[in-house]
């Protein structure tokens, strides 16, 4: 008994001591003094709903394992601290009576197909993908009519600094894909593509390029309505290699062929990217599997149409096989690593990089890009 | 009684024949059926929440006044059709229980101070907001660091479409605000400014110009916590003159003095086009002010510092000074309409545009950048 009264006041102190140096989420929408991160990464959660009967708390799993329920306080105003959160960005949304409710204080970011709340928890020491007092790139939206889907398309494209000024160079790619549920915004806004690209360019530890999000969400023209999750996708290949990369090297000034063009992706996208690529060598030359498929059963003498069984050719070829994981996603991070160690095997060059201490979210693909960008491009 | 049936049979065959002609809003999220838009520009709306005991409608006048609730069906599936509503694009949500809920079905925009769902209902022959196959300028994330708030700041740039062909071409610029609540993505997202000035320029019916809409949000670096209204906009008006300006004219190939800019902005955004623009003539010789202020007690002898006064110094100097409201927001179409007439009385030269049906909403916005924009930047 005195044990358990000893831990509920060491409980309320460190309560007490974790809001006292509390700050807003640096991302709230102006004047939200809610969510609120502690000096312990603890993040305090706030919400009006006095005619709420429960109130929970899903999200990222470095912010909150499963379900968290809130307390219901004075005037219906609901509260939540989650234990110590994982750095980096996490969607989250609250669930009010079993509905999905955003959090008003947060801007929205498109995930789990659909708009969520999303925080980003800093991580000590971590300023690589900080907006910094460097020159900058410029983010631009591309609109572009899509025969093979019959719609018009956006992706997001990122011109380096020196772009506007220097109209006589012209620079190589990065197609780089968003994960499932997420969209063409989501390397930009949750991934903070252009400020890890400034910062590695400023500090001239990658070579200027060219960075083109597009959505890997593209289903053919003729399909019927109601498409599956199949179907949503099938057509983009064909967008990419036929009307993507051609409009992207009609507007910008592009280095074009293979050598000058890479392509990653993570989760969905990782799965795209190794399927395109390993199939249109003579397109890419710089590859990126961010915890990515295919995530067991990997063999290197069938994989791909059997492009790894010529180990000398293949490394001929490919300038780059990066690929990366998590290591709090331990699955994928298990098959990832079979997947480099047969590699390995075979004789394929590759690289492998691990996350420590992040999951199946946006700082493992950050870091993955920062990791995987310097390799880029160079001889 | 036999009125009654009548009538109650004319509705669900009306009901019906609505239903069957219905499409999915064009903007919804991938795959959504719901919501729906009519022939008769009714829009049928759909959301699960089986444990709500009262789901309501709220959002833009010209799609639901006040409130609307929804039925409930199998299921816990609530539906709702509106009344057919007026063209445009509508900021919507859902009261579940008295908790404001955004559409899954839809995407997110800025407006009300926080993440609201939006629906475009389409206005019959008009497509001067719509994408359309002719030469697309491109909208740009431009980050700047503002010493008077003390943050990083994000204006989105719309550069015409012969920018990047024309390195030794330098354009005049049209700076452009949104209203209360908004942000800067909401001219180029609700707006779709830049689809306005692709068809313009196409059309040779406006002057290839570069647009900068930032956030008229700004406060001042040492303002307290927990700032009020006005000071959440007091900074504006020096960070648009000695930091967005001259930022813009430094990253931008921009033909630079008052004759090559302009400023134009709606509601809230019209106030501060109307106050930073009438004070400093030296900076600007074109003027558009979109619903907005003054409201009431206009007085042409002693308005914005008596700038008025001298009618004939005045229109050697400003260019343009255009006024517009919709019809259906009656006292800002009134008051803006009595400005427009005292200003005519005291030999001013000024532009009065209505834009018919339309509400304190972004139609009437769209309109009014369509009539203003080909005005700008002609001798």
């Amino acid at each position: 008994m005195r044990i358990l009264l000893a831990l509920a006041l060491w409980s309320s102190v460190l309560l007490r001591a974790s809001a006292e140096e509390s700050v807003p989420a640096p991302g709230n929408v102006a004047g939200a003094e809610y969510p609120r991160i502690g000096s312990d990464l603890s993040v305090t959660f706030r919400f009006k709903a006095p005619e709420a009967g429960k109130v929970q708390l899903r999200g990222g799993t470095g912010l909150v394992k499963d379900t968290l329920d809130f307390t219901r306080g004075e005037n219906g105003v609901w509260t939540l601290t989650t234990p110590p959160a994982v750095p980096g960005f996490h969607y989250y949304w609250f669930v009010v009576d079993g509905v999905n409710v955003n959090d008003p204080a947060s801007y929205s970011y498109f995930g789990w197909g659909r708009e969520c709340g999303g925080i980003d928890v800093p991580e000590a020491g971590a300023d690589f993908h900080a907006i910094r007092e460097v020159p900058h790139g410029a983010v631009r939206a591309h609109w572009y009519p899509s025969k093979v889907t019959g719609k018009w398309r956006r992706a997001h494209v990122y011109t380096p600094p020196d772009y506007d000024k220097s109209p006589a160079t012209s620079y190589p790619v990065l197609y780089l894909q968003h994960g499932a549920g997420e969209n063409e915004r989501s390397w930009v806004e949750q991934g903070r593509a252009g400020f890890i690209l400034d910062n590695l360019i400023a500090a001239e530890k990658a070579s200027p390029m060219i960075l083109v999000a597009d959505t890997g969400y593209a289903a053919f023209a003729n399909a019927p309505a109601g498409t599956n999750r199949s179907a949503a996708t099938a057509a983009f290949e064909d967008v990419m290699l036929r009307e993507l990369i051609p409009g992207i090297d009609a507007h910008f000034r592009t280095k074009t062929g293979r050598e000058h063009r890479a392509m990653a992706g993570l989760s969905m996208g990782s799965g795209q990217t190794l399927n395109i690529t390993l199939r249109h060598l003579d397109q890419f030359a710089w590859i990126g599997a961010m915890s990515g498929p295919p995530r067991q059963g990997f063999d290197a003498a069938t994989a791909y149409d059997g492009v790894f069984r010529d180990a000398t050719a293949f490394n001929q070829r490919v300038k780059l096989l990066w690929l990366g994981a998590g290591t709090a996603e331990e699955q994928i991070h298990a098959s990832t690593l079979a997947m480099h160690e047969a590699l390995d095997r075979a004789g394929i060059q590759n690289v492998f990089y691990s996350s420590p201490g992040t999951d199946h979210e946006w700082q493992t693909w950050r870091r993955s890009l920062h990791d995987f960008a310097p390799r880029l491009f160079r001889d």
